[in-house]
């Protein structure tokens, strides 16, 4: 398979690259940044240094690079993928893209929560998390990568709202994020003197994630379900955890809560359930692309707690899209995927 | 006013020992620790090294001690208070407990969360949040220095609570805290390697500062309040952030919310309101006895998400203790506490 | 004492005043920012809520500004001082420079290292290495206050130097230092997720402070001094430990060694001497204007190795600034900066 | 190849269990802990899980061990390896120690720093820095892997011995590590609150790895070299950065300089040369098996500074073993070893 990276000097481009190096089945062909055209990879990322000769090239030779590969990440901040999918297409290229731009259905959704009009509103594209929708993800010509936050929380709650077990209005996600998930992009929120030894929630109530993790509920449960969502921000570089609330609906016993899970995951490989009682740590998925899920119940408040795990930057990113490569290009879906996390 | 700690070498002595070198009217006589009785404080600490030339004393000299102070700090494991509270009352000195024997005003509870027979069940015992329970510390001889995700948590919820302004059925905690939390006792879980680059969830449905919380938002609300309460690892040293959801009640508006809030600690010292739409961040509050708080309020759901920021070690106790102190012999509240924190 | 501050917003100015806030004898009369002109400090720096309401000014109002002030603190990068230090002594203010602008003898050394012309060569500025240039500092209208690595290695040094025990040839200074060194400023080096669980040097044989520590070294010796300086950077805030090496003269007991550091230092009150075989920690000094210093003597390859701690932003920059403030205006050394280290 | 670990819990042992698990042609038979057996290892190492299903063994089945084994990784203590060395040679198993009991040619070298006799005089083994004596583990039975800074360090100076371009009296070593380096054991010293935003030397003149680097380049040499060697404690998990100081003899000129790595690193696939004026970063390797080098020189001063990094569980121990392991059975040097490292 020939595959390119429009964007890849983000942490997520970079990721990419790692993981591809180590894919048996996957060509990389072009790499594009607009700001750092002309300059090897392995300059820009010198623990890639070993592994890519390759020097990043521009989007100005769109139609050329999709002519060129099978398939193409797009690894853009959100806008610049709508406008560049027709013209892949096109050529003849698939599409994964690791941004928002083709995640909702409904593309209004996407105007109201992105301030932007969407310009690609009839591409057939299949959300790709891959777990809950790989069917269609075999035959999809666009996939659209979920986000970090969405991954981790869409398949904690997911048992528990396609087995009708917890009343769904009453869902809180409290999640908690690795620096890295802001990308490489300089800001003062991602200043090391500011965020070492510091600990605070951010876009309380408006993050844009809560759409598509609510899009993804709604479907599980065939009924439109709403949701909290806060984010908040880990002195660490990479790792998720979201923690998750809902109240159990009346004599739903802790069996049924298992069997959810169970049912739903026991033969996935990329999903390891702690089980009952069991405590997730983000470091045990670091540099992988496994989901850790462990599940409580508190029988003073009828409230199950779902706590779950990943690796931004791999099962929710990189990972991931590769975990759809396969899918779509009918490998084994661990391919390239099987390295065990970095720990300690 | 001559002071002394019991239980000197761990985290919460220590910072206890950094408030009162500043202090101006406090003189510290006696420090204690059963397993390094007779080294110099300076040793153990090298931090304190110009402040301090005490050597650690042994509670076996618990009555010479209790008569040579007006107060006795207690740093000491739960259950060792309690077992020590009538030898020093009988000797005249006073008591602020930074452990948990004392907070309770049904002892049942405490035994039954902490497993352990009460053995001093009839001290007259005032709980020693602060900014609430301000008018019984001054005349008490026993201060139960709170918890310090209580405090946290307490200090966020009490006006909405109190004004009768949400679902009290409804709360959530999700807490928050940095490994000096765990104190200075060796483990796997405060292991550097193990925790650095980690987050992860512990104790829920189950942790000892649950019942507490409840204690306080009960006595507010006149009626027995139950919540979920979940305690998090951050990778970084001191702070603690809680995030806390509850449904507003019908017809609530934001300015109530508002209201509620600077009526309740607009003239508090050590309270810092974020206002409405503010970020606390831990950072903030470092080495300082501040409580930092902001809301939102998610209209799309009906919820109000309070945040609540402050040095674990101070405000949730050490510093607090001090407070406490402060308020017990009729000092400015704020003696020996005034520093700013130490950003970045 | 009427104190202003030029460039307070960077994390020296935020550092001053937040040990300005403690200082009985100093108020802050001017701050000022180009960049946040018109804004509110406590909204630059949440932490500083409750101790300043002041608005940030603008350097356009120098010669007002400093006709306010008894002294003007400068914590502006290099080059801005210089050009504005005529004008304020003119208005009738001192000079405390945080900067380089000051600190050489021969301007034609900053011109070398710094490559700009410098413009205020008739300066008759102190270099304010507070235990060194103590007598001259008194007198001094415009004070240089050192770099932070330089003060760390003088400190170090200087005893051995002076009392001519080892071979001045063979010095190398091995420093690491925490992240705020690099300031505010954005940077890639200092984004979060780059620096955490990463260390590297920097600036190896050419960083700037190397000609400060050799003119220093030279004065102690009455010869020339080159050394070799190497800085890293360490994913932390705050904190400096520099290793120096230097091989003892033939026949120098380790007696003599301990006798040179105690003569001279045993009596400061900022330097605390954890002796032969000491080993200084970072945060032991952190928050706090002491320099913890520590030697060893390796009796194999007859060298000397000194440790030497201090937090950057207080003894490396503001903390030492406020104590060439009490030194200029006649007060006690450490007014204002007698609050212990923050630890843990 | 059928492969066991003693010692498997300690972090060179998970190491190694994650590095084999990718391992194409390497089969773990046997892992033992004589504290946890009985306990599955992925309850031990959660991050594990789906890799292994096997449950520790004990130490007192070596006989059965070593039979079943072709080769038997040692994770233990030092003075373990010695002790059970010759048991598993006699049932047939070749050994791979990671620690320190087989490093040195001369034992009473080791009896002298590690005070301890030596059982195992006899045995025939070989320093395993593969990249410095490749030709003789090929034939090795027992390989002595070596210690972490000591790869780091000599791999940085054995071209400027080799090449005789320095005076090896003036070889100082200053290295820095990550807390991982000191093990999973319990300590104060590795106890979060202690150690993060904290620097500090520790083994000053009297660690452990000196005499072993000073073989190394004593061989290099064909004469005896001594070193000064100065550890370091970095606030993160992973990586080593040696910075090696030495001064040039008198006419080398940079290019000699040069030369000397790139003829003797050019071809080697683990090593990746940063070449004259590079950084390397710990974080470039982690979770590799790179060695990365950069080295400047200073005209001033006439000495050259040479940065190497490293993972110190990586080439600094599991990684290297691997490499071992790979030389000695005939295997492709990279074998189970080419994954990219983890940046950021």
């Amino acid at each position: 398979m020939k595959v390119s990276i429009l964007g890849a000097t983000g942490y997520t481009g970079a990721e990419l690259l790692r993981l591809l190096a180590g894919h048996p089945q996957a060509e990389v062909m072009h790499i594009t940044s607009e700001s750092q055209t002309g300059v090897p990879i392995a300059k820009v990322y010198p623990h890639l240094g070993g592994y890519y000769t390759q020097t990043l090239g521009s989007m100005q030779d769109l139609p050329a690079i999709a002519a060129d590969s099978d398939v193409i990440f797009i690894g853009l901040p959100h806008g610049h993928a709508m406008a560049a999918g027709q013209t892949i297409l096109n050529h003849g290229a698939k599409i994964i893209d690791l941004g928002a731009d083709y995640r909702f259905k409904n593309t209004a959704v996407y105007e109201k929560w992105y301030k932007l009009e969407h310009v690609h509103k009839d591409a057939a594209a299949v959300y790709g998390l891959t777990e809950l929708y790989r069917e269609q993800i075999k035959g999809a010509t666009i996939v659209a990568n979920p986000g970090c936050y969405t991954t981790a929380s869409i398949l904690a709650l997911t048992p528990l709202v396609k087995n009708e077990l917890i009343d769904n209005s009453t869902i809180i996600v409290d999640a908690k994020s690795g620096v890295s998930g802001a990308g490489r992009g300089l800001s003062l929120t991602s200043h090391f003197s500011e965020t070492t030894e510091n600990f605070q929630a951010y876009g309380v109530a408006g993050h844009r994630h809560t759409p598509e993790i609510e899009q993804a509920l709604s479907e599980a449960a065939s009924s439109e379900v709403m949701i909290n969502f806060t984010p908040h921000l880990v002195p660490m570089g990479r790792g998720i955890l979201a923690t998750c609330y809902a109240r159990l609906k009346p004599g739903v016993s802790p069996e049924q809560v298992d069997a959810a899970f169970y049912s739903m995951y026991a033969q996935e490989y990329f999903i390891r359930l702690a089980g009952r009682g069991g405590y997730p740590a983000t470091k045990n998925t670091r540099g992988s692309n496994f989901c850790d899920i462990g599940w409580h119940i508190d029988v003073r408040t009828g409230r199950v707690i779902v706590l779950s795990a990943i690796d931004n930057l791999v099962k929710g990113a990189a990972g991931q899209a590769v975990q759809n490569l396969n899918v779509m290009f009918g490998l084994d879906e661990k391919t390239g995927l099987t390295q065990a996390p970095l720990y300690p």
